[in-house]
Parts: structure tokens; C-alpha cells; sequence
């Protein structure tokens, strides 16, 4: 029974997100069908990063356990890999063919069998974002399902010096959507603010962000950005841990997941279990 | 009566092309709905590249005269000067309105009040296009709209030696889709393959671009990328002045247009002068 991971890119714009549900176009969904079809059997797909509705992703990692047989039959009479033949499947189902799948909108770039103990949401230990805000000026119709357009120049530097406040372990109550039980403790390693591509790009990473967390992030910065706030409020923000505080949770269509980290492979089975016993405690973590 | 610079970008992907046709939604017939609307009175755009169906712009130059009545107008009781009154109303009618031209694919970044021997199209020196390709692995549904995507791995290296054949001024009838009585000479002065923003930039500049020599030029380096051609072939191709060789040309969703150079204000009248010229001689030159 081989583990597959797949390594995929999506423009979120025309899925309500990532997760399955009855009667919305998802990412998961159309992609579970689309396997399905070309296997033949039932699909299980596990996710790195499970995105909101409209969130974009560069690099996208999920896993799924396929069956001997139906892996073995994939490339039919040609002299291909099962891997080679999965995703030229794939691109004809999602892309090049002429079903209701075909959009362009999801693309899987890369299947790999790999072990068991590999699983890309629980054995992941960083997942990297990007914001794109553009100001007036700036705005570029081309990139406008992925660019908050927004019609206050921004004092870049000034957001930048807020954003470094965020580095740490800290609980992110204050910048997160709670969720029942779920922890909001989070080790943000990484967070900067840069003109690139004619844009202003935020980004973040973390070992894992609770819901909403890099919108609700951005949305300060930028009124940080536009003189509202001063860059010290992000401290204090952080600080108080209450979330009527922070200023409006920025759009979706801003956000791109651009990539997942793991551990070398001997690493896996451990950051797993780690994971898992985070989720089963009071601690328990909730990514987004 | 104030002749009136607009830069601008579009998204080509909703337009039948910058030219107005009946019944067509086109770059140049939502913005003079725009500025009808708005100056109240009517309007004659000239633009400095011509784009085809489904081509972009990443930094397109118009212009159009504008009564003084109208002009003077403008502001209404605001404390604010006529091209900012002109950019505001532009934004409301084009990107946060509620009407018919709201779609947000065509943004007006900048207005300002030229000289009358400024002319968008006959007072350009040179035109820049980039046009961008990926390979498999690097296709990106978040910009699948402005690329071009290929099923080979392209060989960079040939495609730019292919490309350095082709800068000078030559006749291209070989890489023009012929107009009767048009010049198919042009002075290309740039040309350039790089890997840039995870796909192949192809960048070519030059003082102006017969219909379709663009992709048709693109559609000869791909195939000397795939290997189906040597890159002598393009000097050999442009000196058959025979069209029916080349390749096929690239499809239109991958070009840009970039950039649009004019000489010095005291410059504008001898060069227009001297593009007029041109243009009603055998020689005549007929952008695009």
C-alpha cells in the first residue's frame, strides 16, 4: 500500500478553500475525484496547509495511501513510472482534457512514493505565506486575484518593525480565530515586509498559524502601514490577547501559501507523534 | 483644449483587444464609456500599442484632448486639481463602482497634461514586450492567464543565441503577418531569454512591431527550445523573407506589453512628424 505525496499549486480564486463539502467546489474535492477516477478506488487526501476560500497556494504538499493493485496498473502497457503516468493523468483530467475538472486552476507538479511515516500535515514543521498588498499606483490588473489593493501609501519600514515584534513563541489569541479547545500558542520564525514584483510582500512563517492568524497579522500591519497604529502596537497587541483589539482581518485573495517544510526522513515518525500528542492535549494545535 | 497622457494596465484576458469593435468589450471602448461618462462629452483615444485579443499591459501610454470646459469641470467644489478628480472618478467607474464597466482587468495609473506635440502613438520610439513561458513542473495556475505553457523542457541557452540573431533592422517579413502596404522593416534593439519569476521571460524591444511578429518570433524560439530547430535557423528564417517557414505563433495570452519610450519633450513634433511620414509611404510602419 504506498504513501504518495504530491506537491501542487493552486489559484484559490475559484474554490471555496481547500476542505471537501457537500455541493462547493473545493480543492480537495476536485482532486479526490480526479484520482479517484484515474485509480479507481477511494482517495483519502491529507493536507499540509488547509487554506480558506480564496487563498492561493505555490507549494501545496498533501499525501495519499494508494493500493498495490491500482498503483501497479497505473501506467497500463506504456514503459512509464506509476509516478510518470499518475501526473500525465492528472494533467489530462485537470488541464488538458475537456470535463468539468479541466480549469488550469490546480496543478499537481510532482508525485513521489514515499514511507509510511511520512504525513504532510502532521510531519511538517514550518509552513511559509505570503501577503501581496498592492497601493494605489501599483495596482496591476494582471496579479488582481492575488493583490489587496489597497488606496493608502504604506510606510514599509514602519511595518516592517512591527512584524519583527511578532518573532517568538508567543499565544497569537489576539491574531487568531478560536477555535473549541484548540491552543493558540505559535513559534513565528520568520517575518518581513518588501517591495517585490511591484507589490509590498509580507512574509511569515511558522511551525503552524491557527486560523486566520496571517490575515488577521496583516490586516495590523497595514494600519500600521498607513499611520493608524505605530509599530509598537504589535507588542502590545500580542500582549493583551484579545482580539477585539486588532484591526480587521485582511482578504483572502491576498494570501499564498508558498511553501511546507519537513525533517529529514528518520526525522518523520517522531515529528508525527510530537504533532499528534500536541492535537490530543488541551494544547492542541490548529493549523491553517 | 488640454491633450490629456493616461498610462494605464490591463488584464487582456475579458477584452476582444485594445481596439474598439461593435458589440466586443475592448480596452479602448471601456475606457472612452469611462471618460464619456465622466468629461461628458466625447472622446477620441489614441494608444501607443495596438494589443490583440487576449494580449496584456503592464504599462500602455494613451492620449486624448479634453475641452477646457470640460477639463475646468472636473474637480466639482473639491480642492484638488483636474488629473487627480480625473484618476479618482476613473477609480470609482473601473474598479469600486457598481456598474457594467467594474471588473477591475483595466486600471488608469496616471494622468497628466502633456503638450500638444505629445502623440501616444506617433511620438514613441520604442515598444517592449515580454512574453512568458513555462515548462512542466513550473506551471503556476496563478498566473496561467499571462503564460504560455509548454509540454518540453526548453533549452534556454539556444533560445537566447536564436534570439541575438534577430536584433537589428531587418526586414521581418518572415515573422509579420503581412498588411497591404505596410513596411515589414523594423529596428529590433533588444532581445533577450531569461528564467525569471519561475518561467522563461522573452524580452524584445523595438522602435515599433509589425501585426503578430511578437508571438511569431516566440513561436520560433519555442521551437528552437525544443530542439526542432537550430538557433542559426532564425537568421536563415528572417533572410527567406518567407513566412510560410516559421513556426507557429505563440498564443496571444502570454504577451505583454511593457514599457513605451518617447524622446525628450522638444523632440515630441520631429519625431511625429518624422512616424507620419512613414506611415503614408510604401515604407509605412504599422505598430501593433
Amino acid at each position: 500500500m504506498p504513501r504518495i505525496r504530491l506537491d501542487l499549486a493552486y489559484d484559490g480564486s475559484g474554490f471555496s478553500g481547500w476542505a471537501a463539502q457537500p455541493g462547493r467546489r473545493t480543492v480537495q474535492g476536485v482532486l479526490t475525484e480526479a484520482l479517484a477516477t484515474l485509480l479507481r478506488e477511494d482517495v483519502q487526501l491529507t493536507v499540509a496547509g488547509r487554506t480558506d476560500a480564496g487563498v492561493h497556494a505555490a507549494d501545496q504538499v498533501a499525501h495519499l495511501d494508494v493500493s498495490d493493485a491500482a498503483w501497479a496498473a497505473l501506467p497500463g502497457r506504456c514503459d512509464r513510472t506509476s509516478e510518470q503516468a499518475l501526473l500525465d493523468r492528472l494533467d489530462r483530467l485537470l488541464i488538458r482534457g475537456s470535463g468539468v475538472l479541466r480549469a488550469s486552476d490546480v496543478v499537481v507538479r510532482a508525485a513521489s512514493v514515499v514511507d509510511e511515516s511520512f504525513d504532510a500535515r502532521f510531519a511538517a514543521i514550518w509552513r511559509a505565506y505570503r501577503y501581496r498588498v498592492a497601493e494605489p499606483g501599483a495596482f496591476d490588473p494582471r496579479t488582481r486575484a492575488s493583490t489587496w489593493w489597497v488606496r493608502d501609501e504604506l510606510d514599509v519600514a514602519a511595518m516592517g518593525e512591527a512584524a519583527a515584534l511578532l518573532v517568538g513563541e508567543w499565544d497569537f489569541a489576539a491574531l487568531c480565530k478560536p477555535r473549541e479547545g484548540a491552543s493558540t500558542i505559535r513559534r513565528l520564525t520568520h517575518a518581513e515586509v518588501m517591495r517585490a514584483d511591484g507589490a509590498i510582500a509580507i512574509d511569515l512563517r511558522a511551525d503552524a498559524f491557527c486560523h486566520s492568524m496571517v490575515r488577521s497579522i496583516v490586516g495590523c500591519l497595514v494600519a500600521v502601514g498607513q499611520g493608524k497604529k505605530p509599530s509598537s502596537w504589535l507588542g502590545e497587541l500580542l500582549a493583551s490577547r484579545d482580539r477585539s483589539l486588532a484591526a480587521a482581518v485582511a482578504p483572502a485573495h491576498g494570501l499564498t501559501l508558498m511553501a511546507v517544510g519537513y525533517p529529514p526522513q528518520d526525522q518523520w515518525a517522531s515529528r508525527q507523534e510530537e504533532t499528534r500528542r500536541f492535537r490530543t492535549t488541551a494544547a492542541g494545535r490548529d493549523e491553517s
